[in-house]
């Protein structure tokens, strides 16, 4: 049988390198534990790194921006045009991930999967790829060929292999395309047989009528395409997008490669979700930012026993909510490596 | 009658940096309120700074030590000479928050307000207040004397006063006192009238037996004292440590001075609580880092009303939690100071 490139191992981790940064966390200068969950976090990133002392200082961050066919049923509160345009709001350093990345020195790669109306001119600093002018809409049929569907995964792992060839020490992927909740939330009910009412939300605002006109959507996208909900791939191709497919393929191929990813919002997730059933051990390599405000996400988290580090109701996308966390993954490796050991700072330990 | 200094009137926000801070929360290039808890707190600090776009890029990190007299009674895993051993660690870099204000660019100041043995060489970058050879044991008496007490609450307004001189834009204080926890719980019991076994926790690490025994002592000292629960000054004296005094004065000096303070962990939010029953308009200016470990110290934030940033289980007290919530607050405020608006960026606002 031939492999699809996404079903090759996930690197295996660092056990040795685990042990050694668990037995360092015991010397340090503080009660055993009193680190919280900063303490776990950096022992699971010494074993992704393989090296005792493990850091996040190099950071990539790609977002995928790609439009929905489903975005015609009226499931958003804003035009189609934002997708493009937000995308040159990315490149001229206007908007939210732009002002992070700046912050954290990140690489911030912008890729354009397939616009609605394509752009013109093309923004400087945005990788045109162009799947196609958006998706269908996959209350007619497919969402997307299967062609573009491995497309667009292998787009995701082109990225990652830059970061990578660039010596990036973390991998953020990030999204934007109006109606990709309406897709998230769908493909999420399929992959997790949960009913519309239980994971729809108000994505980036809708008001109660237009939450209701979203759960009837995201109902009949299940009829016409729920019974392949076993199948990852054809699910996908059914009721995903190009940017989410292309997050799909980021988070293996960061497995593969062995680049520890964090994982961004509700959309992001449900990517994190695909890539997991499509190759279960690369589970390892994701990392979770968030819980945002979308109802969705936490059922998500849960399924993906996600322990996210914040929670303060975001729903932005971008990528945002990941690059927020990302000094707490700076602080708690600049604490484990940098920290003296009881030993270093002739402090007696506990009942020693 | 005369007023104590802690009952001059908190410095009053800003409503009109307030007002043009929400205008312009809502024209950023983001569907509003997708920022969730970060957009009001960017909105909180414009008023608190008498600003549009605040700024907390200039930090203030203040460490009070003390030591507690009741670390007789067995209430901790730890011998007490590690409150000086610590201070120690702290000025020579090796401590979480030696490491954290180093990533972080804070001043980091060092106060000794009394170790039960006089740290000799003095260690340098720490300055000797030396209230007492810590407190008494509050099982005997009062824990310390209205001198010590009116001493430490300035020793607390005099950092803040040094802060505020130096530019500081956000100050931090933290604690070390071996059995300060044990402190803090009977403080907490008293001022929110609850039972010892609903408070108090294993602070750095006690086991069942020593928490059980905690709880006794936490118990004696609420027979002792417990009469003098709605008298704050008083029970503050009665069950507190020099530590916890200064930073209660610190918080009602920061609140005078129109300083946002940043508050960490269990012990600081109970000097929070103490502060605010001392003068109640002080909440305005305190913002909640974390919710840690502690049980304690849920029921305190709930007590204050606060909504803490993070939740990551930490109970390493020494400003940490509030250091490690720091870069939170300073991207809200790049992203309110620097996203384009949608006009900037030409970008379709919703149902427009």
């Amino acid at each position: 049988m031939n492999h699809d490139w996404w079903q090759v191992a996930a690197r295996p981790l660092d056990e040795a390198a685990r042990t050694l940064a668990a037995i360092r966390q015991q010397q340090l200068t503080k009660p055993r534990g009193s680190l919280g969950r900063l303490e776990q976090l950096t022992i699971h990133l010494a074993a992704l790194q393989g090296c005792e002392r493990p850091a996040v200082e190099r950071l990539w961050i790609a977002i995928f921006a790609g439009d929905h066919g489903v975005a015609e049923e009226g499931v958003s509160p804003y035009p189609q045009a934002v997708t493009g345009q937000m995308l040159r709001n990315f490149a001229a350093g206007g908007a939210a991930i732009s002002v992070l990345a700046r912050q954290l020195g990140a690489e911030l790669e912008l890729l354009d999967l397939g616009t609605a109306e394509p752009l013109e001119p093309p923004p400087a600093g945005v990788r045109r790829l162009q799947l196609g002018r958006g998706t269908a809409n996959f209350l007619r049929g497919p969402a997307m060929s299967a062609q573009q569907g491995r497309d667009a995964l292998e787009a995701g792992r082109d990225s990652v292999r830059r970061a990578r060839a660039a010596g990036a020490q973390l991998y953020i992927g990030g999204e934007m395309g109006i109606a990709n909740t309406s897709s998230a939330s769908a493909l999420a009910c399929a992959l997790l047989e949960r009913p519309a009412t239980a994971l729809v939300g108000p994505g980036t605002g809708l008001d109660a009528v237009g939450v209701a006109r979203k759960i009837a959507v995201v109902e009949r996208a299940l009829v016409l395409h729920g019974a392949h909900a076993g199948e990852p791939l054809e699910i996908l191709l059914r009721l995903g997008g190009f940017e989410i497919a292309a997050l799909t393929g980021a988070y293996l191929a960061c497995a593969q490669e062995g680049l520890p990813a964090l994982v961004d919002g509700f959309i992001c997730s449900v990517a994190a979700l695909l890539a997991v059933r499509l190759n279960p051990a690369c589970r390892d390599w994701l990392l979770f930012a968030h819980c945002g405000a979308e109802p969705g996400h936490r059922r998500v988290l849960e399924a993906l026993a996600a322990e996210p580090l914040l929670e303060l109701g975001l729903r932005l996308g971008e990528g945002s909510g990941a690059a927020l966390a990302v000094p707490l993954l700076q602080l708690a490796c600049r604490l484990h490596g940098e920290m003296a050991t009881f030993a270093e700072a002739a402090v007696a330990d506990a009942g020693r």
